[in-house]
């Protein structure tokens, strides 16, 4: 698995500002650190906003299609996602679930059965059987690469549904990554979000208003 | 494969008249008849706000997990699915496309295959793999339940993607049934999407503004 | 003012819970009385996006363009008001807030205001100019025609913001008449939302998780 | 008027062609010159999608309350206004039709209105009504600060919508001038879009699919 930050609002943290402070015309409280008060304070407001002027996109790979599905569920969002119609998959990667890793006899059932799958998808494929059919054949489990753009309020409210402990694992590794890198790069806006290491989750230590 | 209308907002073009007149506050032109007038009105001049009012629910039984991804890309719609989280798949359904039904060799390797899925994910849940991990094997073609709901103006977008020639068989197929069933409900507003019995496809007659 | 439920959903909740239990195929559970323990336990894991497949329409009247100008930030709803654009607006009636009511000099002052108003829109047609620009002089106070569909789970956030305390009078007001109505219309999804009849407010009792 | 870019994603267009190739898996087709072809590609075929991966945010200075009314319409964008609750308005300054402007009379008619309008506020004000009820005397010409963002695709949807003939002059002004520095910073997304300098409108020359 693989997150890269393809594109990211420049100087994330003062356009919020600047463009916050147009609720109150008070432009006059620009100083080179005032951001960090002004967003602490839209956030304990509920003021959120203000937060969607600044945006970032990622590149995911290494993701499954049962994690795609779940992420473009997110409608506040922008996917662009690898084509099953386009691009011939007899060579897909898999994932392989943690549980299944751990298990050596699930490890080799699994294993096989996606040896299975590609050589079935591949059979189809020469038999004539075209991409956007054959694909019927290939698991929830085959790797699918896919961008994603949004808003830092929307990314905020993706990092609380989904590196919560409820998420399912693999949709929550990589919103843990994601979160993990926007905290460097808007340290403020996602400050409070308090990662747990070990559980490898994260939830907003902070009573936020309605 | 079966599409069955749910809800659908009760005399929707009166509702579509009654709430797009606001705008002209011109209430006293409506008779037991001008909602039509009104409906192709404000198709053809591209004021297609006024159809938000209005909203039809669907559920789908028997599409596969390939359509729900695509048909979930739908942002401005609400979707409740079966979750392959919650719901055992020991004996999952699936969808067979046409170019596979009709060459009985495809037809075999496509059957075959879809046993050696069922088996493999029975013997993972038999090891104690938890359902959300087992799925990871399961291919697209799976059936999987959805409930679907969007207003008006959304529905005509998604016919004009989904019901065009370049779409996707399966959502194309699932398309045209809703778009038949919504003629029926709503004449007016649907009465510009010409059916090709055909080729099952459909598309708007109208050249409309902006 | 007026607040008119134009539409809803018919049997709502029994809609919701159709296909909320699509999720998890547990449609054998469905009895009578059902849907209120569905309901409450969908909105308690903040599983909220099933309350979207039910929606509800109002007509508002006697609102003024201040007050509209707030509400059509809602996004997720839909929209058809009075255009200042096609209906001529001589005869404006407008809203008079409370402060200014309980005060007579205030009141003189702002009545007179609004004559002077209507005047100065009378002349500015006389004159030859257009509708769309003689506006320009039309007050915030003036009264707006707005008809508003939304599911209800943006009503419910609609009701969380602007039935709480911060909110501005004019919006509260006229938020508060929806909720009662959805109050009755709709009984288990808007419990949670307990009336302060005193302070007109209103805030959900639960510690809705997420 | 005075319109400012605030924030626009980095080389935009690059990003666009990197996020879109993902679907197609063809990221050996990149070459420095490579993202006008593609571009180009996608956006005759009607696949816009891709073009939601950049953003940009104006400043807009000396629009009305009649423009932001209608801007704020527009619902993929993010807003940020100057606020007739916290912000004093005893000095606005507020927009003059161009039809006033013409005619002397008409002029002089709605200057001094604006300044009984001032007034008006200014008295409430003093008799202790507060900011949000004294509002309800400004008049839709006042001026209203705002920051929009929105993403590529949205914003050519509001210049096919805002820079047209129907559009109301506000607006297409504003819009207008938007387009001329998004064509700046980004030729190829914008260039199907000819502007008529005459008319001050601007209309795709394509012919988009669906």
């Amino acid at each position: 698995m693989e997150i890269i930050l393809l594109s990211i609002t420049p100087d994330p943290e003062r356009l919020i500002e600047e463009a916050g402070r147009t609720c109150y015309l008070s432009f006059d409280k620009i100083s080179n650190e005032s951001h960090r008060k002004f967003i602490r304070m839209i956030i304990k407001n509920g003021h959120h906003s203000v937060l969607e002027h600044a945006s970032a996109t990622f590149r995911v790979k290494g993701g499954s299609r049962g994690f795609t599905h779940q992420m473009v569920r997110h409608r506040i969002c922008s996917f662009s996602q690898q084509s099953q119609r386009y691009v011939n998959e007899e060579d897909f990667s898999f994932v392989v679930p943690e549980a299944v890793a751990l298990d050596p006899e699930a490890s080799e059932i699994y294993g096989r059965f996606m040896a299975q799958s590609r050589e079935t998808y591949k059979e189809l494929i020469a038999r004539g059987i075209k991409k956007e059919d054959a694909r019927f054949v290939l698991p929830q489990g085959v790797e699918s690469e896919i961008v994603i753009s949004a808003n830092f309020r929307e990314w905020r409210h993706i990092f609380q549904e989904r590196c919560s402990k409820a998420a399912q694992w693999e949709i929550r590794k990589i919103a843990m990554e994601m979160l993990k890198i926007l905290k460097e790069k808007a340290p403020t806006v996602f400050e409070d979000f308090i990662i747990n290491e070990e559980a490898n989750t994260a939830a907003s230590g902070l009573k936020i208003q309605s």
